[in-house]
């Protein structure tokens, strides 16, 4: 083997290959980020004397150009450029000459990533967001729709009281708006300025990080340098359990889905061209998008064990393998997002059963109901249910298929607007007013 | 194998062995707060109608009696009695007659169960949030005291700039400053009340569900009462999800400690008796103490997913199996409070090497502050970094080990302050007063 | 806070209490096979030089007579003794004075620890392995019992091809047999002597660790020190995964029994008294038992990670919190068995319902069935299908119910013999024997 | 959003999108075992009568053919063509018109994709035995070659014994003896054919399961046809856990590596080419090759619990998320050879320290060995480490450097050749040469 290595540009190569990986791909979708990075640093370079004026219009207007481009989609890292940051530079100074190198003063690539990340974050977050809300509308939409329609309560997987669609959509919705509290604790966290932390331990240039905070629109800054650092992977771990946190509840809906689908339940359908059918079994609508949509969910319920495994034991300090999370956390964006769409595109097109209580076998749902029927109509309760079970056992039970649910929350009662107020709460405490100001500013 | 089970009676104790598990020990843990819920439900029941003042009179001395015995720690379940709400229920008939009985109507053990463990964790939260706030406060006193000690900043685990014990206590309390935020997110997602939600589908009594959330302090209901159930098993994945970022800072603070403990490093040392020795290797100093806090921390660290694993796939209603998630929540709140006390005990004993920087090896730390100077006095960079360079290479590099780093957030200005109040605001996001309130006014 | 550790006394017990945690009540369970290794080691060290003959028939005698008290039960660790080589060691001296303070020469803590929990570990597999057999045989005795009995196929939970319970119980038979195979591994890698490592890194003494090795029925050496050591936490986590697989199996069985049971499947039944009923709801019958076994099973799925989350990024040598494997695996050990035997316990009990095909919704399992007679009677493969496919359309389909699949493993065609022939091959590989007869000898 | 669907053709794209993703992309790698199961499945065809002897010889031919191109490259699954089955179908349809489709007869999508998956795992985990076969010989070669120089060892991360560069490197060959147990376990369970399980029912062809395990060189059938397609996601999960503990052992290795290329130990060297450097830090060799191995090891490590999360609780027959696992498995493959092959590489390269324990701070190291040494030479143990001690304290300590280790597996009996007979050992269960036979037989 050892022949192979013989010549110092392999050897480089081979060791370039392993290290830099999969940087320039993802480095792609952080770009629009690091121009804005460089847009702030620069106003504040200029600001404490590290730039003239002059140098930084030139910059200035460049970096916007540079911006403008990304955004249309006319930017991607060249072959032999190793990432991001260089692009960006060697764009710069090819336009504009020695001025374009002066971005980096006073930063570390180590502090460039990191404020590009926790920007990108802070984008996909936003997004994120905004696709449970949509979720969350519909399915609350479909919760008043179909609130008269009732279907079987399970425990323990048994046939068990009367539950409704109006009940089942709105729980949904529900668990969303608290998967929103997580999602919020990671903006809050993401949403903090590390520029100027350089390697992870600040530097002897006198940086207003307070003035790249307002810039970028960060709520506040990671103030300490070394915590600065410490972020890294943190950040990660802590935005991927936000998504775990919305996987779970949308795995949760797959699968109820999927055995609703059964023959064996025949709760909900879906037309054919949204099922996988079989050319020879005409009965069959195999429910492979929210199967696909569950394993994808749970694939993401996973992940933040993944990035807790990469970083344990890891001491204070930056160290290379943090690069690696790129390649956790870019990804599951993409597969949530496409998870909340492909979500709500198939509750906008699912017909729920309206006779389902019609079969003999749930009639056991209303014992309970008849019980405390009588219980409320002065039968003491031991009574009450021996003769209710009497009957249920020489098959004389008959029930009144009428229930009257009226307390908060229930199948009569469903509080969707307080559900959607308590929504609205938390929506609010995201100030992406603020971030969106901050950005139009510094790229208008 | 067959004769064993012949008799019906050792069958049944077969299957309810394994069924209740460790319920009995668990629930103990519980108690107050089962009490707590049938107060606030039986005042609610009288409200409606569903019990008459007297009884509710009598029910309610007695549950503050026994209140009273267990906060006492006068109570226990008994042995052949299945879980706290039976041992409750069987005190309460045992000193009042059938009107113990009572409590019962208009719940079922479901959300019994569920209101039981809301108000357990949330205590739970909350005397997680006052350790952390013991510690971070330790942390900032100690980046205070030691803040004009150096010492050396790792990337890569190499030599890299230099850093002072200022910014290394102050990183660990920063960070737990966003570790609640998590915990912000799992206290508001668990103060709310399930109460009325019975078996997950509700029921037909006129329930005042407003009413027990007011006497019980929740800050709001869970409405639908399908999602009141479905908190069941995402409650607990999100606590251990808030318990371990929490624990991610402290496994990383020990495994600084035990690498700055190694003769390698000697950064800091302990007294004797808080360090393990050897009666024949005088050298040693076991940091016995931090190993096992970053094990305890890193087994918190994987309980999210554990979590995870037992309730992913199920469908929505309840499962007999959420109940062994007791056995992974309960001890972990015993052992994240047992960190965060050994933590700040150990930390109270530190003492810091205050010369750690005469090491030779050290000098390199300062090449890059070298090159900045000389920046800063108008050498061009490329010509600074080669001078620098080449002095180094020839043993020429005698660094002047003054530094000047004056930004936010860096040697010189740690900005403990900042960092404090960015604490005290999320402490005041916790509605601890209002909770404590309403307990007092239901036990008062 | 301060004042509380003013007493180095106090001190000295929160330190042991954190460090020590629950070592005495977990080292009971390992208290044989400490005695064990303290039978061979003795033996040994007389071998070479370092024990008078008369001080080892001595030391010998009463280690026997400790072994018989252990397995009478009649052995704890007592208050104020830290763990069970103490223990050991101070009934020795008790009874034959100084000699008894012999066993330990030529060992370390570290090596005595590491042997006692290979043992420790064999014992259990060995267990483990017995009762996957008996599940396995009865798993098989069922596939035969009711190979007859068809039940419907699913594919994407869709009614999809015809089944049988033969079939169906057959599969987790067989799932057994590959099972075992990760449970070989894990045997194999925990049959290895780590004995004479001491603290991970050999000693001066002339130590003879093939005798050793022959004496308590090992394998062979883990001969490397260093690798002994480092076998602290990958044993865990080798047999954490091969249990993990036997639960994965399971679990997976229980989920389907629990759908089965389900009053929209209700292909199998059970006993009232192995089921939980409800006073008035006398239709239900929960499956609390099914649910408890999968919940267990999928706690074990997890508990690999747990170890890995621990372990990761540990440097090689011994460090204290792997002491706290010994938390996440003795339990295990006892989950799985419950587990196992409680499976077993519930299908020596359960009723399959022998007529679920006559329900007309599983009509539609037959398509395959007639396009494929069609084909075999020389239709084209695509006039067939489409003439079964007009057929259910228009409500003509009268499929004939009688199946002949008859290749291997095929409904017709079980091969359960080779099934248990490949069990059989598997568990001949486990040298129990060998180990068995060591251990008699040791102990005789 | 509704309009976006209103078109079925966008619609149908949009589920297609979805639920087929990265299919096409992963096929690809398995194109080649794809043409050894139809080579396999329609010889059985024609001994079972269900091909014409002509039709064979020219899709056979064909097939070879395909195979060939597969092998040298010229081979893709073409845009708009949903996966390899398709591919490789319509290639021998072009070619030799209708005989191609008949290599579908009796099979179904579901199985050819299991037999599929067996095959390219089968064959990857050749490969990966392979190179950690190169990596074992290459820690031998070293451990023999320093078997001379020592370092420190550590327990605690405290300096405690002597140890050497003969035990470090050894004692990680010997790791991946134990390592491949695993592999081996998962090859076994690998290596049975799933083939003729159909949808996961079997079917009423009479297909000849032996001939195809023959064929393709199986060491055995699935027999039980349910118990094959449970099989999907369960060998996925199994061959996590092998690849996870070869990860283990690579990522603690790695970490060792980075630290001991910390100026804080720095116990080996590396060429300037293969650290990353700093152009004004010259004393910076950063181990970055170590860290993107040690990150890409745990992300490994954690792998086994993704598939666990996507795969619990799903009831037994096929789901359509199975598929989605080749996004997890097939990447696995890669990171763990280029992790291979990039550890050989580093350790080619490696330069020891010579005269590490010259450092008066491993002067300790030997207090051990000195007591040890005067209790050979007759002095009660008690009175020797209390001399030793007194001499540590008052300074007095000048150890004798030359260690005697003697027994087996210590610094000095290293007992590499007893450690690579046991490698063999475990290599020759692996059957190779039977299946290179059978591939060979099959293409030939």
């Amino acid at each position: 083997m050892s022949k192979l290595w013989q010549k110092t540009t392999n050897v480089d190569k081979l060791v370039e290959n392993f290290t830099v990986g999969r940087d320039r791909e993802l480095d792609n979708q952080m770009a629009a980020f690091d121009v804005l990075g460089s847009l702030a640093h620069t106003t504040m370079l200029q600001s404490i004397g590290l730039m003239e004026s002059d140098d930084l219009a030139l910059v200035q207007k460049e970096l916007k150009s540079i911006y403008a481009d990304i955004i249309n989609g006319d930017f991607e890292i060249q072959e032999g450029v190793e990432d991001v940051h260089s692009q960006v530079e060697m764009l710069l100074t090819q336009r504009i000459g020695d001025a374009g190198k002066k971005i980096h003063s006073g930063r570390s690539r180590n502090d460039q990533v990191l404020v590009d990340l926790k920007l990108f974050f802070r984008h996909q977050l936003k997004e994120v967001v905004e696709s449970v809300q949509k979720l969350f509308t519909l399915l609350l939409e479909l919760s008043e729709k179909h609130k008269e329609v009732l279907l079987p309560g399970y425990t323990h997987l048994q046939v068990a009281m009367p539950s409704s669609f109006g009940l089942w959509f709105g729980a949904y919705a529900e668990s969303l708006v608290d998967d929103l509290e997580m999602v919020l604790a990671a903006w809050k966290i993401t949403n903090k300025n590390p520029l100027g932390s350089a390697a992870g331990y600040g530097s002897s240039f006198p940086l207003n990080r307070t003035l790249t905070t307002q810039l970028l629109g960060f709520d506040s800054l990671n103030y300490n340098v070394v915590y600065a650092q410490m972020g890294r992977g943190k950040t990660e771990r802590i935005i991927a359990q936000a998504l775990s946190t919305i996987a779970a509840t949308i795995a949760k809906m797959a699968m109820d889905q999927c055995l609703y689908l059964s023959q064996n339940f025949a709760f909900v359908s879906y037309p054919e061209n949204l099922t996988t059918g079989s050319s020879i079994m005409p009965h069959k609508k195999n429910p492979d998008v929210w199967e696909i949509m569950r394993g994808k969910c749970n694939r993401l319920q996973a992940l933040p064990n993944d990035v807790a495994m990469m970083t344990t034991n890891l001491p204070s300090g930056y160290h290379r393998e943090l690069q690696l999370l790129k390649e956790l956390l870019f990804p599951a964006f993409t597969d949530i997002q496409d998870c909340l769409s492909m979500a709500a595109f198939m509750l906008q097109n699912v017909t729920v059963n309206t006779n389902i209580l019609d079969d003999p076998k749930y009639s056991y749902l209303f014992s309970v109901e008849e019980v405390n029927r009588a219980v409320l109509n002065g039968t003491p309760f031991r009574d009450a249910y021996k003769k209710i079970g009497l009957d249920i056992e020489q098959g004389n039970f008959n029930p009144d298929k009428n229930i009257n649910h009226t307390h908060e929350g229930s199948i009569g009662n469903l509080l969707n607007e307080q559900i959607s107020a308590s929504m609205n709460k938390v929506l609010i405490s995201f100030d992406f007013n603020k971030v969106e100001e901050a950005i139009a500013k510094l790229v208008g």
